[in-house]
């Protein structure tokens, strides 16, 4: 069963140009307000560089994969160019394309990419398997350096839902699938995969294994790491086929050294996942708390009395605030506060149980109940926030999230720590908001939106206040990224964090599986 | 704070003499009538074969590990020859002492170890790891192939409680620390571990940690490897600090490389774990069900609706009715079907919601309430059973267990074929029991113990039947161990589990960590 979904996103904007949202008016005269208003079109027409590649190498990929899936022209290329993070928006914005791969092949197969692979290391070609081209770290920037050219693997022919087991609740799904492709073959059966991060809608199934992708609804339905049961994965090496139980002590989880991979170690070309039952029902409930502090002591509550929503997050007072996309959901936002979003899914008789026991704790710790509708407001949103930022750099406004994680008894640091330094670096105009968006016993992320004035090298301007944000995070003991992936943006942090044996091993894994070097060069590893 | 318990077990029978079982009279007689009773008494005395180790490297380890803590004596060698499987105890019994380590060093701290580790690779010494002295598949069984020696490196100093944050509701505990030593320091800040194997009683954190084990309340707790957020090791090339959060996606999850590396990567010298609160209340349940399908179909069905009991175990008919230990736990016997028992930990409040919600399930698909009396049995007997295999061995029974897990639409047949492979190896007099002890979303872990009347050469006759069973678990595509791990007993079979990109994969970290291979050489790794 296959379903080819050959939508492309913009080239210099988030998804597909119909969704895109105008800027709302009042939003409109609050950022000239703060900011001034500053039309930053992006330019119109622009060169990309001219593809090199070998021609020998270009025949034999024809030759296998044919002529119509390997593609040179200057739209498949630009398509595929960098992801999706602020820094990539404006050098698209710039008419930058320097990073565009040579060539664009589009396997059908685990043995199709096996081929591409060994191609690759025959010809010193990098490989950059590219799903929904969603990243915002720059895991699909590939360095060049003493390689012959450089193939961007779109998988997007490798949508198929190889097998469904209903006894076991798992299945097994190609890596082209972006995620409501999938949610729609496994709803065919019944099922869902709950797993619903920001970029939903464009990314895939591949590149959610390959980030450790974490979702809205992960309180509820696990990380994208914990939904993985077993995976195949090609690699210079040979294939890897991981997973033969939930759990074992056959030595170290090597699918542990897969997930989180970015395309380093190999290439996934399919992964078997937990799902579950399609949710009879659905039910989001409001609350305000008195201070981001309360709000999170009331969410650890939660985590370690073993009573987890669906869904849960909580923003903290500028961005309850700001709300920028929708100022009516807080009720009347005068109260000020604390906006929590808590979301139930399942059947009727577990909803009820888990919505009472939870409604019960929260009032308990003092959490004003505000009915459905903020939750309403949440839902219809979710996935929109990249196109408003679209808009906001249209009008001059610098625009960039970044998260983090820790545990509980350190989140107020980190808090304060990362703001201060995002605040230090932007000045004392921009703004800074965050919220937890996922939560576990031990602890919790943090994920920080952040609105400046542009200045007159927005990429450098974004450059000194990530760095400082990313210091801030090491030297409090958090991780460089909870569900953002290393790419080569938080490269620089990575030894900080695991440590230099860390990096070593990391080393040696890619030289074991990748001798010659070829795959996603530059990535993930220090 | 440290708790020194130097309490050994005893050479050649599990744990400590004074609690040993001798056979209840209804068991003999039983015995007597299947397999004849021929008393096998251990050997009295034998003899170690001389320590070979170099007389410097000694020196050296006296000076900075101190005199008392470098031991050179039979009974301490002797002490820490091998672990307690069946093969291990025929093997001592048979005053086979040829496993023996040269030299037990103790050290005290991360640095002593880093040291010994150092000293180790300058003179060519092979590192065993010991905690518990509690293995069950060879892994202290270090090859000393081009070696000079072996150390069995006892972490029984190291028993700190080194932190204890009740915010985030984690401990670091240090490796030697042993089950019962852990849940008392952890008690004193009203905490728990819950991880309770069989082996509990002297097993060790850092044992738990190698080897990915599981405990009799994981469905409740978690495996060890799911409660581990963040350790420490030393290793031939340097320290390694991994964990930063309870989740994060900085590249692949090096914690799950170490953790079930059973020595051969580092030595784990703390780990920092997930904690709950001690529980107020516990409360154990007793069910029959008909067969043993409807009984794993009931688990499944909880599994799958997120209400798992703290404890969870199904014994199959066989198991069920011969009951060893405790002939009275099922009630009236004659009944037959299948025990099950469940077990729920916490506040009253939580207890009783989820008991109340367990019930209606098990009561809906057929399951026959046989109140509290089995699970109080159970309780009271939980930690016994090996006990019970020294008395079995003393009248010529073979007795052992062996272990899997495997996917729930695969569970009948793993548990069909291993069944016949070791009904087939041992002959039809054998006996083969079987519970369902460890229960997840998508699977669950298949438990058999196995008795037989001892042939001439018991250890030739077990290896035939573990080497049929293995191979039945390997051909039906399920691990080749669910929670008892690698060692030397299944690493022949670790290859088609992970496949040999799997292994090469292996190797390279190896290769990275300890380029010397001091590192309990011949464990794990093919």
């Amino acid at each position: 069963m296959t379903h080819v979904d050959n939508r492309e996103m913009h080239t210099s904007r988030w998804g597909d140009p119909a969704s895109a949202t105008a800027l709302p008016e009042a939003a409109r005269g609050l950022i000239e307000l703060a900011f001034g208003l500053t039309e930053t079109p992006a330019v119109e027409t622009s060169v990309l560089p001219e593809g090199r590649f070998p021609s020998e190498a270009l025949s034999e990929l024809r030759a296998f994969i044919g002529d119509e899936h390997v593609l040179t022209d200057d739209d498949s290329r630009r398509r595929r160019t960098r992801g999706k993070s602020t820094p990539d928006l404006l050098k698209a914005r710039a008419g930058d394309w320097s990073d565009a791969p040579d060539v664009v092949v589009r396997p059908a197969s685990h043995d199709d990419v096996q081929r591409v692979l060994d191609l690759a290391v025959a010809h010193r070609l990098a490989v950059v398997p590219f799903g929904g081209g969603t990243a915002v770290t720059g895991g699909l920037v590939a360095r060049r350096d003493g390689l012959a050219g450089v193939i961007s693997l779109d998988l997007v022919r490798m949508k198929a839902l190889r097998d469904v087991d209903t006894v076991s609740m798992t299945a097994t799904l190609e890596p082209g699938l972006r995620g409501p492709e999938a949610e729609a073959l496994l709803a065919e059966h019944g099922l869902t995969l709950g797993h619903y991060p920001q970029s939903f809608e464009y990314a895939s199934i591949g590149g959610f294994a390959a980030t450790r992708s974490s979702g809205q609804s992960s309180a509820g339905y696990g990380r994208f790491d914990a939904l993985v049961m077993a995976l195949t994965a090609a690699t210079p090496s040979g294939r890897l086929d991981l997973g033969t139980a939930p759990a074992n002590a056959a030595g170290p989880d090597l699918r542990q050294l897969l997930l989180g991979s970015e395309g380093a170690f190999g290439v996934i070309t399919s992964v078997t996942v937990r799902v579950r039952a399609l949710p009879e029902v659905t039910a989001y409930d409001g609350w305000r708390w008195p201070s981001f502090e309360a709000g999170a002591t009331a969410m650890r509550t939660l985590a370690q009395s073993g009573l987890v929503p669906t869904v849960i997050r909580l923003s903290d007072e500028s961005e309850t605030a700001l709300n920028l996309a929708r100022p009516e959901s807080i009720g009347d936002s005068n109260d000020g506060g604390c906006l929590m979003i808590t979301g139930f899914e399942g059947t009727p008789a577990a909803v009820d149980l888990r919505r009472v026991a939870v409604t019960a704790v929260l009032t308990n710790l003092g959490g004003t109940p505000l009915g459905e509708e903020p939750g309403a407001a949440w839902v219809h949103g979710r996935f929109h926030a990249p196109y408003l930022r679209d808009s906001l750099l249209d009008v001059g406004v610098l625009v960039e999230t970044l998260e983090t994680a820790t545990f509980w008894s350190n989140l107020d640091r980190v808090y304060a720590d990362v703001k201060a330094a995002l605040t230090g670096a932007l000045g004392d105009g921009a703004i800074v908001l965050c919220h937890i968006s996922h939560i576990y016993e031990t602890g919790a992320s943090l994920y920080f939106t952040v609105a400046a004035k542009q200045a007159d090298d927005p990429l450098a301007q974004w450059q000194v206040a990530k760095t400082a944000a990313s210091d801030a995070m090491i030297d409090a003991g958090a991780t460089i990224t909870h569900h953002h992936a290393v790419g080569i943006d938080h490269k620089p942090w990575l030894e900080r964090e695991i440590g230099p044996v860390g990096v070593q091993v990391l080393r040696a894994v890619k030289a074991s599986l990748d001798p010659a070097g070829v795959l996603n060069p530059g990535v993930l590893i220090p």
